[in-house]
């Protein structure tokens, strides 16, 4: 328990409130000698960053990192790595509106139950600001797993999705537009559908698709610690994240065996991949994929019903700027826990 | 990592083959003093045990459990609890079909590559078999947390659904017919199609439906131990497990915030439940609920091209007793888990 | 907590009570592949079984171990190793005399006070007996790393002591006597001595020497996991211990700095050993050795005060079987805890 | 593994070197609602910060800690605290003489061949300079248990030391003296004796005892994660610890069993308490007692033997300044060390 580690061997642990004075986190069990790609890092951090666009929230986050240890000379040095980044912009709102207040469909009613407090100047720890320290930690993990080539995109918002395989895609296109979609015609409608969502002071859901391509065989242990557990485990840890499923997932259970085995060629790749690069928890060398559903971002520009402390329901206008839609930007968040996860495994099975 | 643990306080190590002299486990971490009602965690196997039925495996697993520790006079004593439930019908088989190849979607290829080395008189480690301790853990769970209430059924076999939501559903119905479908008519349907696929030598998947009741509000510590990550990797960890979603799940991916936000009630309830009864990975005090996806099983009664450990592809037809249909025996095991995470998770806050 | 678990990479779980049905564990995490040698276990099982010798309990127990999992073809297979040691001489006994009483510096009254019940028929999860489990997973651990040597022996007992650093003592001598003592001189003075002790129902300490030789550089995680306090921790998990050094030690606090360096020579050994072949928490490739003090077994043939669970105090004789000294037998024991430290260790930095 | 976190439930992850940027750590599971006393923090910080009196190292430290999260309006919110001490006096040395050598009875050479790759300027992540961010936990510890009373004191310097049971000697005046020692006469002669050692540029070990009262019964975790298991890992995780030893120690080894049981009194206390207030693992509620070696620092301002890294045996003058004996200055690592272990198992129990 105390929820605030990931990892058994690539260990992260994180702290840090969205209106604190910093956020950060600790990666342990890195190994030693690995020149980090600073520039690397900070790439991911611009991607998660509020502010990149016109379709995602345009508050401000500086979103400097700090390394604090475990680097020396360029290099890693096996040491814990300690980093954080300050929370610069955050000014002395005031908070009145919330500060006696439940807002629905976020976690400030939870909190207050389960902590019996509740710092309301904002999400707090539930704020998706903690992901900050996620992407730095996945950003260091991927220059562990230099071989392995893990990529994210939107594969969906509300109704629009991309109607072709993975395969189909190019993802170099990825980057090129707002929603981090690399399919361009539903790239445009999306990114139109959000702008109209947005106008609404309303949000809208969607979906991330990841490819993880050129795992070894071998990662993931039975019967627990399963490899697409595990990446189950960390997409759900994501805010908003309602479902995940892997290779097949819920299609997979319309199947009839005849159709969803995946035949073998004779070097041991398989023909077909409905099993989505992993079998009896175990990678199997093929493409690693699976998709994520992320909920509509609950905080709204419009009208809701919110609860009082002192149990009374009140309508209140939501302020402030928002994120009509998250999926855009939790694109690098989906790849940092992917890459924290094959990292760990990795690690394990060296 | 030796990913045979589950859980932190409440804590389930496992082992065992499916064609070894026994499985079992340990439990450690049960609070002392509960009265065991051995004839409830009994029950419990028999609803996973194979032959209950003419729509699931005939194999005979006797599945007698016995406990050796930490039981006095019938009450836990707070020590370790030992179980073993011995593999009585394990007969000297001839294998050599199966010692030398490897059959597609099983996990007999990745355990000879991760491991150099394989039990071939079965699925080894790898076989459903290994639920079994799964179900006894889950019982004993089941126990401790007495007061909520866990609910699983199948919700859909291939492309027959329920297309009721669960409230509407009557849980007494669950264990009337074999397919454990609480809508009589889907029922029906479910348990025909069922034996038209085994009359087929072929499989099909399905999806359990599970809901846990009366669970108090405060389970789940943020932000990598959500109380729906850590039963996203629960089901996950089953065999056959595809995919996950709470909640709203792959729907509310869909759905616009302004439909998807649950309005507070002066209580602290809320009028709808799209949350799934976890808010910021913490539960509400509302309904849980969660859908899971399991694939067709791959073992089939048809001809099938194999991998050779010589790197040949050759036919081979499919022999013995298989599931058609694993949701049915599925139910227990994902109450077992959902039993396991819910308890470790109480004892944490209690 | 759940406190029945030791190591990380390799995992080992125990239960089991004296007088319950059976004892027995899991080891999670051995490597696979290995030949695992059956009498070599069997060797260190004998080792530590009572009436082996005039000078240990006479309590007969058979400590026949049968592997349950993990094991195929005489080879781990990668999976979990799940073992089972019956109680096979449990007779019903009359336990009214220890049913209501708590003994002396016996753990009676603090398990009736933690748990609020007490399996009354003997030490339960307390007893020593637990420490067979050990024996049988310290013995496939030492088969992991077969080129690591491991050596206990018999150091003192009561005010018997050799006076000889262990660099001058012959270790094939001992098992050549009953106390487990290499310097047969300070063997026969203990012998006697036991013996006497014995004849007045009496009990004596002492402690035991550990050496390991052959650890490469480099095992140990600063800064909590130091592999010294690992191997602490685990010396100090045995009943009876009531203290642990390394290298010089308490004599090593009253030295200085320039006494106590150990110099270097040209390829990195080092010219003296006070440091125990551990620098900063990380072996160092010369050997390491500590010392464990076990205090006097608490359970007497003579006559004590006990307290009764209605809060009086009476005098008991003392009955049954009793080990005059312990250290004798828990010489594999501690070998075991040792090699269940350096496995763990050597799997992480392989 | 990764072995920078310390606890499972009151979890302390820390990072840092003597001269990176800064050090500090993670505190996750610290209970909601604590209002933390930052005075008595910085207490804590100035019991072992350098400079504080003639007989420890003249190194400046400035060791002011900075909370970054976990604390909302003066009180713990449940989220993970983490904290940052940043290293302020850390200028741009001449390192030339340290960066190719080994210093003998240092880490130096262990971390060279451990991770292939070292921060030369100082010790590093192996200087004492770490224990700054156990200090601030244990702090933050002794908050979450105030009915606990931990109390450590120098028992002995060299071969000097107090021969009188920890009951006659007055803790108020521990604080009294530069040698944090309670008896004033044996505090005159260890000041004393550290200015010759001083003088001499050499180094002197010592003992710090510990006493913990008013521990409720119950806390430990059978069979391995015993109370004092865990205490006797944490003592030995602090740089310069060779042994460790509870209640009647090393000496109960020397003890008859009819001379060392701890006779109850009608009430369930002792009257004697050689087993330091712990049975079987668990505490009794008696005062819990233990004693800790450190050996004498490393660092000598005298002339050494070195090893370079290309295999030669040179002659060394040590340079700046030192500790000529650490003990004053562990004693209040020694009480954090046992806070997070109390408060670890209390949080457990509770």
């Amino acid at each position: 328990m105390a929820g605030n580690t990931f990892g058994t061997l690539f260990k992260v642990t994180t702290f840090g409130e969205s209106h604190g004075e910093a956020l950060g986190g600790i990666i342990d069990g890195c190994p030693a000698g690995i020149e980090l790609d600073l520039e690397a890092i900070r790439t991911e951090m611009q991607r998660r960053k509020p502010g990149q666009s016109a379709i995602v929230t345009q508050r401000k986050e500086e979103d400097e990192v700090q390394f604090l240890s475990g680097i020396f000379e360029g290099k890693t040095t096996g040491t814990p790595i300690g980093f954080v980044i300050q929370n610069t912009n955050q000014k002395s709102h005031d908070y009145s509106h919330i500060k006696d207040t439940y807002r629905p469909s976020h976690a400030d009613y939870v909190y207050e139950k389960k902590y019996g407090i509740r710092d309301y100047r904002g999400g707090g720890r539930s704020s998706a600001r903690e992901t900050v320290s996620r992407v730095v930690a996945g950003a260091v993990a991927k220059q562990v797993i230099s071989d392995v080539k893990i990529t994210a995109f939107v594969s969906s918002v509300g109704e629009i999705f991309i109607d072709k395989p993975y395969q189909d895609l190019d993802f170099s296109k990825i980057e090129s537009n707002p929603v981090r979609c690399p399919d361009e015609k539903s790239a445009e409608r999306m990114e139109a559908y959000i702008k109209e969502i947005k106008k609404q002071g309303d949000t809208v859901g969607g979906t991330i698709t990841c490819v993880i391509q050129n795992v070894p065989v071998g990662l993931g242990e039975p019967v627990f610690d399963k490899l697409h557990a595990d990446l189950g485990k960390a997409m759900l840890s994501i805010n908003a994240v309602k479902g995940f499923e892997y290779g097949s997932g819920f299609c997979g259970a319309k199947m009839k065996g005849s159709e969803h085995n995946d035949s073998f060629n004779p070097d041991g790749t398989t023909k077909t991949n409905l099993s989505g690069g992993i079998q009896g928890g175990i990678s199997n060398g093929m493409d690693i994929y699976f998709r994520v559903a992320f909920k509509p971002v609950a905080t709204l520009l419009q009208k809701q019903d919110v609860l009082t402390n002192t149990g009374e329901i009140i309508e209140q206008q939501g302020r402030g700027r928002h994120d009509p839609c998250v999926v855009p930007r939790a694109v690098p968040i989906v790849e940092a826990m992917a890459a924290l996860v094959i990292t760990d495994h990795f690690l394990y099975n060296k």
